[in-house]
């Protein structure tokens, strides 16, 4: 009984998340009030508090699943030894993380580009939210920056280049391609790992001056 | 006496364009009233309501202004022919859009990254918004296209990999950039040209199977 009981549990904390997810998604943070995610998920007021105290709590329990996804997917290709090159890598990561809710979509567009960009406008004008997010960069960067090193060490990229830099420069790949697919429409992953073949495919360019 | 009527007017509306881009910088477009504004600017409801009649004005018209100038960067360095290579193509482009209201900042941190991340999460809420930003996404788009062509044409990249996805693959590591600025603080455009310095180092990856 105790294990119905947990499924129940989880099943209803499942339903409140996607339904707030949806709304987020499509509305933003702010003006989603707690009546919307009531009527959207279609339960009492009882039946979601016991949950969720509010919709702080709502979006921190959202931001948190995210951001767990994102790291897990950071963090499992950047395992392998030795990593991927970078199209492969940026691909695995991102379709990993396009994934994320891919069940969900608001108005026939995937949820999870449109949820990120309410969480990075939220982010800016929360201390809190921009400390969780600071801690998540850090990791992913320290993960990816183990990756160049190693492209580096197997001489696949000049050693001068500072690999944090490299790092960066591949994290932001993955982050404006999903505002591309938030603001213009989903496009498969394929053209990010294009789009790196064909900088990869470029003449050495001459050392910094 | 015309010509100072015309200088005193567009320095009023410089102050109110300013003021209402700290504080939907700072605080998002919904949070923020028309009475945050005109606290912010210290001038009279009608001398406000005056040049914009209310905050949608205001948002169409700081948006106008912002994409005007990311239009300019990408059009100028794109004419270039033959195009500097990615590398410097970005760093000119992202010194040049950074360079937007750095006058201005919030908190210490540049203001324009900040209010990007504000723009695009209204544009996934408001489709007048997504409109004007699908329109000027084309045209970067086409301008980008078209240094990679001339990257292709002059042997730079190999010419099977798509124009399209490269332009669109560069692009992305500028709006990734600049959400890692607003998230995580001002970082130099070099972090980003040294990337894609390691990026185009790399060897050329094997086509694709």
């Amino acid at each position: 009984m105790a294990r119905v009981s947990q499924e129940h549990l989880d099943a209803r904390r499942r339903q409140i998340l996607d339904g707030a997810a949806r709304l987020f998604a499509r509305n933003g943070f702010h003006a989603t009030s707690m009546q919307d995610v009531l009527k959207e998920v279609d339960l009492s007021a009882g039946a979601v508090y016991r949950y969720y105290s509010g919709k702080d709590e709502l979006i921190a329990a959202i931001v948190n699943e995210v951001l767990g996804e994102i790291r897990a997917a950071f963090a499992d290709v950047t395992r392998q030894s030795p990593p991927p090159p970078p199209d492969l890598l940026v691909g695995l990561v991102l379709g990993r993380t396009l994934r994320v809710w891919s069940s969900l979509d608001v108005e026939g567009e995937p949820l999870f580009p449109r949820l990120m960009m309410q969480v990075w406008a939220e982010t800016v004008r929360n201390e809190e939210l921009a400390l969780v997010l600071r801690d998540v960069f850090t990791e992913l960067r320290e993960n990816w920056v183990a990756a160049v090193e190693a492209y580096q060490e197997a001489g696949m990229m000049g050693a001068e280049i500072p690999a944090e830099h490299v790092a960066r420069t591949m994290i932001a790949t993955v982050q404006g391609f999903v505002a591309q697919q938030a603001l213009f429409g989903a496009a498969p992953v394929e053209v990010l790992q294009n789009g790196l073949r064909g900088l990869m495919s470029m003449p050495a360019p001459r050392p910094e001056s």
